[in-house]
């Protein structure tokens, strides 16, 4: 039954509209979900992309919009006056109306507002253009449904019809009293089986979460999963219903996060897809190298202090990379265990009982370690037993040190305010290899005596 | 308004557990929702848990165990009888139930069965037990409102109130025919605003998204997404209406594979957390470092195996470190990127063409480090520019080989259907340590001729 997207029907949709062939073109793109056409227009070019936006409804080609990549989406844009802008925007929820109209240049934004013609919908839009993209105001939406206290059943059946008009989804209904500020809920559910004499405040549920507009994002998504919510009032300062928030927004809010943490730990610090250009590629992946490449500089600087022992026990220098690797992925398996932690605001106890338990855990992972490489660079490699008990003495040493700076700055970062994610990946690794290598030289010097 | 978790609470309801002061304990725990009942119980023994679990009423307690960890409810559930599991078991949603069940010894799964009153509620159970946990009828609810086509629209407000009752939140009615074959869907919405006398057949929308019991939940997700859908039907083999999934049991799907892929690119192969078991930790973290460890004894030897350059041209092995880290970090890099494009199904174009961009990529990126490298080697750390150049082309070489390692191999895995996320973290740092160093040895060799 899924839509299955095929080169035969891009060219079809492209040999159409070479031949301007609009009435082709609508009948075959007539049943198709606008999710799906958004991916067709992702294999268009720019100049068929608008075509397409042009010629269909705007009720279809708004949700395209929405589920287009955003830069796909600023390129179409640029190709639409600001009065067509204005018809898309206005088929759109006013969420998602405000994150379209959040991309363009300021003076743009002027311009499209401007020619919206539902003075109602363009000032919800504004009205949620002053939040921050983070917050819970940043992510609602104006559309909901909303009932008063005093009202009876039957009277508020009526009214609730027209809103519903509104709103895509009807998820609950919320009860305010006079000055519009939260009460609580009714369901869809309830207001169906309640006799139609009674009142609004006998049936309904005054037991409500909500959030704040000023609620971070990463809030409201916790407590919309943590008590399985698909949708949450939001209210202003004055504790007035002014918004919700619905449950697909903070699917996709996930998701993003969940990527951009992912990106972070591999050293790429922007969102980026595998087909963007090479130059934003670059943009996100070069920075990290280069602090790697600095690492490296010190790295090479400290196994220069140690050039005397090149003479006599070179071998020593063949072990380095397997130090600085064990290194790097036990500060990075460390660091990601934190990170998760921290995310799922689940880190219990106090930071020196987790560092102990670090220590436990890679003392218990180095005493196996070592002894796989003693007996690995004494049988199988052929080196003296005294090397392979020397690089194993480290590799206990670096084991634990490199977990313990896994464990140990993540947590520092997040209590400073800054993101913990940045403590993983290059960062972790270059820090734990200079580290790792120092130890292993400095206790092979207490050994050799070089 | 959130419940914040604190000591304080936690002393007084252990005190009131020891004193098994039941009245107390009672109307401390009134108020609060069953995830945060989940928080309490997770920070509370084993027998301070049972304690609360037998004591609070099963429709608040069902729910708190589904949101523990499996780890703490497996422990309760030790603690608790049969009669007392399939009392938790009546309470949940038969997804839920099918869920909690399955962790059970097959054993115990008879004897809890046996236990449970309600016949069809157990009989839906076992259904769902056996399919495939990764599949659309492992996710799936027995409890749904589905209508006849046949039925009029006064008619079947009756049937759907009986219906409702058992169903949590109601998202769409289902319209099925005489032989529950899935013909289309309804909203409550359509319901009410309908005219009495219209019959089902007349108001229904034909048009349905559906999956099939054996779509494996990864398809599930991306069609729930893609389509911003809060439920979805699931039929048979015969086009049957068996079930329905909601976004919440998505939501957490999405999140624990985020988690997974996280976890794996970081060499963590189970679904551990902070608070797990030093033992299950190590099971987790230790194959992986082995692993990286008999990689290390590899590099060992390549290393060895180019000893002759030691005596004149020593210096040389002072970068090992270096080309190792950046060849591990742009592997790191790419991987990630193509094991994202995988997961979203946004990989478009041949692989010739996206090794051919990585190339591209990579010379830009690679030549810009080889000359900070050079002028770092000669003006900083004070190398002759022999050594620097010889570095820097070999640096160049280790990126480009790296970075197609890293695209190359997760695109392989997968279309041999092995998980591509095996190829990122140690994986690809291992063998990028390697085939890094020996790129470097070569290049240095065929420049100096050691």
């Amino acid at each position: 039954m899924q839509f299955q997207l095929n080169d035969e029907l891009i060219q079809q949709i492209e040999t159409f509209i070479e031949q301007k062939n609009d009435k082709e073109l609508q009948l075959v793109l007539e049943e198709v979900h606008p999710a799906d056409i958004a991916e067709i227009i992702s294999e268009l070019d720019l100049d068929e992309a608008t075509y397409i936006i042009k010629l269909l409804d705007s009720v279809k080609t708004a949700e395209a919009l929405m589920e287009l990549e955003e830069g796909v989406r600023e390129r179409i844009l640029e190709n639409l006056s600001a009065k067509e802008i204005a018809e898309e925007l206005e088929e759109m929820d006013t969420d998602d109306a405000a994150d379209i109209i959040a991309e363009l240049s300021e003076e743009r934004q002027q311009s499209v507002i401007a020619e919206i013609l539902d003075e109602e919908h363009a000032d919800n839009i504004v009205e949620l253009l002053r939040f921050a993209e983070d917050s819970a105001g940043g992510l609602m939406a104006k559309e909901l449904v909303k009932v008063n206290e005093n009202w009876s059943v039957t009277g508020c059946m009526a009214e609730m019809r027209a809103q519903a008009e509104d709103v895509t989804r009807v998820h609950s209904i919320y009860v305010v009293d006079d000055k519009n500020k939260l009460k609580g809920r009714l369901s869809l559910k309830d207001l169906i089986t309640a006799p139609s004499n009674a009142h609004i405040q006998d049936i309904y549920i005054p037991k409500v979460d909500y959030v704040n507009v000023h609620t971070p994002a990463e809030e409201v998504a916790q407590i919309m999963q943590k008590y399985d919510l698909e949708a949450i009032p939001v209210v202003d300062e004055m504790n007035r219903l002014v918004g919700r928030i619905t449950i697909d927004d903070i699917v996709d809010f996930i998701k993003d996060e969940a990527e951009k943490d992912y990106q972070m730990a591999a050293g790429i610090s922007e969102d980026v897809e595998a087909d963007d250009s090479i130059w934003r590629l670059t943009r996100a992946r070069l920075p990290w190298l280069v602090l790697a490449l600095f690492g490296g500089f010190v790295s090479v600087t400290v196994l220069g202090t140690f050039e005397g022992a090149m003479e006599k026990y070179g071998e020593l220098f063949f072990f380095v990379p397997l130090i600085a690797a064990m290194a790097g992925n036990v500060g990075v398996q460390s660091s990601a265990i934190v990170l998760q932690g921290l995310a799922n605001n689940s880190l219990r106890g106090t930071l020196v009982k987790r560092l102990l338990k670090e220590v436990g855990l890679s003392l218990f992972n180095g005493v196996v370690l070592a002894i796989i490489l003693c007996l690995g660079a004494y049988y199988v490699l052929g080196f003296p037993m005294i090397f392979g008990l020397t690089v194993g003495i480290s590799l206990i040493s670096v084991i634990i040190i490199a977990s313990l700076i896994g464990t140990f700055v993540p947590i520092i970062l997040d209590k400073q305010g800054i993101d913990p994610a940045m403590a993983t990946g290059p960062f972790i690794t270059t820090s734990n290899d200079i580290f790792g290598i120092l130890i292993y030289f400095s206790i092979a010097k207490l050994i050799f005596g070089f």
